[in-house]
């Protein structure tokens, strides 16, 4: 296939923001193309995040791109607590209008985007080595790229530039240095990453707060979970060999009145995350417009990440469409403010809850601290108050 | 007057903790000594705190106690937030079932209490130097004194001993070191704390974010204002002249319609208070309970400190009533656990309150940090959420 020479909206990256972005410009009629470094095989087995927002899946719905995910996904409603052993739940969809989580792995959102992009004609190039940017304060960007099989150099110019490849791609790193703010938060914390062949032992995500540091058990699939652990900075996966895995995910979810087992299955992936946050303002740089990870980092608590991408998606392409059917780029002025009220809500729920579920000096051997304990009466007054639990709520699954 | 040489509880202090402890103590038949360094006149015009929680007011008038505050004290069920300009205003009566705050001055309430225990027959020692206690952890514990006016040193014996006299007494300090955890917190925030005899400008409290920190403007009396400044850590007072302080708060109480003047008056107290946090646990060393400010000092912002005290009083009133007229000693053992559900409560409460409103740079001339967004974001769904307004209410006015 020859690239074109020329498209409305060069979208660089093929995760669920570019996916997205792609669909619904081309259900918009607006022309674009779609470069991606890796190979579609690659991005359709890839797994990272799970949790869609109601919300999400109502955006999705819309364009007619949820039929298999409502069809299979889990519904959840509810999430538990584990504090040393007592288990206390959240119903938060019913604090919420109804509104739930859909449990999807995001590489089945992939598969079910591009699926959807190509059979409505759209352009994905895969396997697009050495993407570069150009000329992005002129009305005439471009984009480079090589193509790997054919080793043949590609050059399209475009209208805009949709920058949807993530926390390491090349877009956000085209813009020279000042010309954004970019602010970034380390937590502190790092959560060593499970993911396993088992069967969920739970028909809810668990956040379970231990002694010795948090433990999660998320959803993924009927046949897959993933866990969480929290471990000591800058530690070494080498640490955690399966069976150690094991041991403490048994410990730190365990329940005291003993009637809840943990399933075990293959360990298939185990990384350390650091937890740390990241925004650049404003998301736009020239002709660049960055989507998702490659505007905005959220740590995995509250599962927020996938959730940003997808509703800065709608919002570009929204204004990408008033723009090219009535010449208003109004839309285009406030893509970035109206994305990021919802990317600082939820950065700072994040930074909440991260607070409440990882009591400083757990794991250190030293709880009790100050704030330990205004961690420890969050998480009570979570448990207590019904107007506490609802403010979770709309913030948990997602404010409309 | 000659000291009785038992009474089954000494109360050391005689600020709203130890009155209120003295007082109830009073109603329900315990023999009780109140022991005071300062003068009647000295207590009865000190100014401190001067919001009383719709809670701590029921209780009060529970005991007889709140005639005269609620012939005259206003009632509050609204706040003002003002952002560079910007008015919101949150009715958090109307979202807490009409629960409101009143504004009443400390001596009021000091004056209340004194007046009410003499006047059942209440015997307080003010003016009582050096007081000493001794034998907690026997079965008669004692408190010394030398009474300022004859130099007459005094001993009385008791069952138990109410330490109600603040963070700077000498009940904490009675305690041998590593017998209870002592938790301190320093915020890293200072205050300049104004008290003007000047009419408030406003008929609501109100809490203002300025790029060169907080401004807040609270209500005293018809004739008397507080207000509070944001400054450096470690600033001397002697930095703040009135016409500074006057300028200051003009610009950071600015609102950008221009319609609200903000009216000065005679400044007739100026300090500089270190935002920390303490909290002992557990509350009770042997014979001697810690009471309020004794046991706790929370930061003046949420207005806690006066309505814990209150609150710990009836619940070890409570305590002492079971335990001499059923011999059932489980209140006092559940004394600390009680009190301490609602302090750390309070200090959570107060410190996400503090951070939303001391946005992190303000005053340094850099609040465009992560953690000053995340404030600004915490603000943001204040003025937006109802469910988070809600939440608000319940803590602000001061959980049921």
């Amino acid at each position: 296939m020859n690239a074109p020479t020329n498209t409305a909206v060069g979208v660089v990256g093929a995760g669920p923001a570019g996916l997205a972005v792609a669909n619904l410009l081309n259900r918009a009629g607006i022309d674009c193309v779609v470069l991606e470094r890796h190979s579609r095989a690659h991005l359709e087995q890839r797994a990272r995040a799970g949790m869609l927002e109601h919300r999400a899946v109502r955006m999705l719905e819309r364009h007619g791109l949820a039929d298999r995910l409502l069809a299979s996904a889990a519904r959840h409603d509810t999430c538990e607590f584990r504090v040393e052993g007592r288990r206390f739940q959240v119903s938060y969809a019913d604090l919420y209008g109804g509104r739930t989580h859909y449990v999807y792995p995001q590489q089945e959102v992939v598969k079910d985007l591009i699926g959807a992009f190509l059979d409505g004609g759209g352009d994905i190039r895969f396997e697009a080595d050495d993407v570069a940017l150009h000329d992005l304060t002129t009305d005439r960007p471009s984009l480079t790229w090589r193509d790997r099989e054919s080793g043949r150099e590609r050059r399209i110019a475009c209208d805009f530039v949709a920058g949807c490849d993530g926390f390491h791609g090349v877009c956000r790193p085209s813009i020279p240095d000042g010309a954004v703010l970019e602010f970034v938060h380390q937590h502190g914390i790092n959560w060593l990453s499970i993911l396993a062949e088992a069967p969920p032992s739970t028909d809810c995500v668990i956040y379970a707060l231990h002694q010795d540091g948090f433990a999660g058990h998320m959803l993924r699939s009927p046949t897959v979970s993933r866990y969480y652990l929290q471990v000591p900075v800058g530690e070494d996966v080498a640490n955690w060999p399966d069976e150690r895995v094991w041991a403490e995910l048994h410990k730190r979810l365990a329940v005291a009145d003993g009637d809840w087992r943990l399933t075990e299955g293959k360990i298939v992936d185990k990384r350390v995350l650091d937890m740390r946050s990241h925004v650049t303002e404003p998301m736009r740089y020239g002709g660049l417009f960055l989507v998702g990870d490659a505007a905005h980092i959220v740590t995995p608590v509250g599962a927020k990440g996938m959730n940003l991408a997808l509703h800065d998606a709608e919002v570009l392409v929204d204004a990408f469409t008033a723009y090219y059917r009535d010449g208003d780029d109004t839309g285009l002025d406030g893509y970035s403010a109206a994305c990021l009220r919802r990317v600082w809500r939820a950065q700072e729920f994040s930074q909440w809850m991260t607070f409440m579920l990882h009591s400083p000096g757990a794991g250190q051997g030293d709880s009790q601290t100050f704030l330990g304990r205004l961690a420890q009466a969050r998480l009570d007054h979570l448990m207590t108050s019904p107007a506490y639990a609802a403010s979770f709520a709309e913030n948990y699954v997602g404010v409309e």
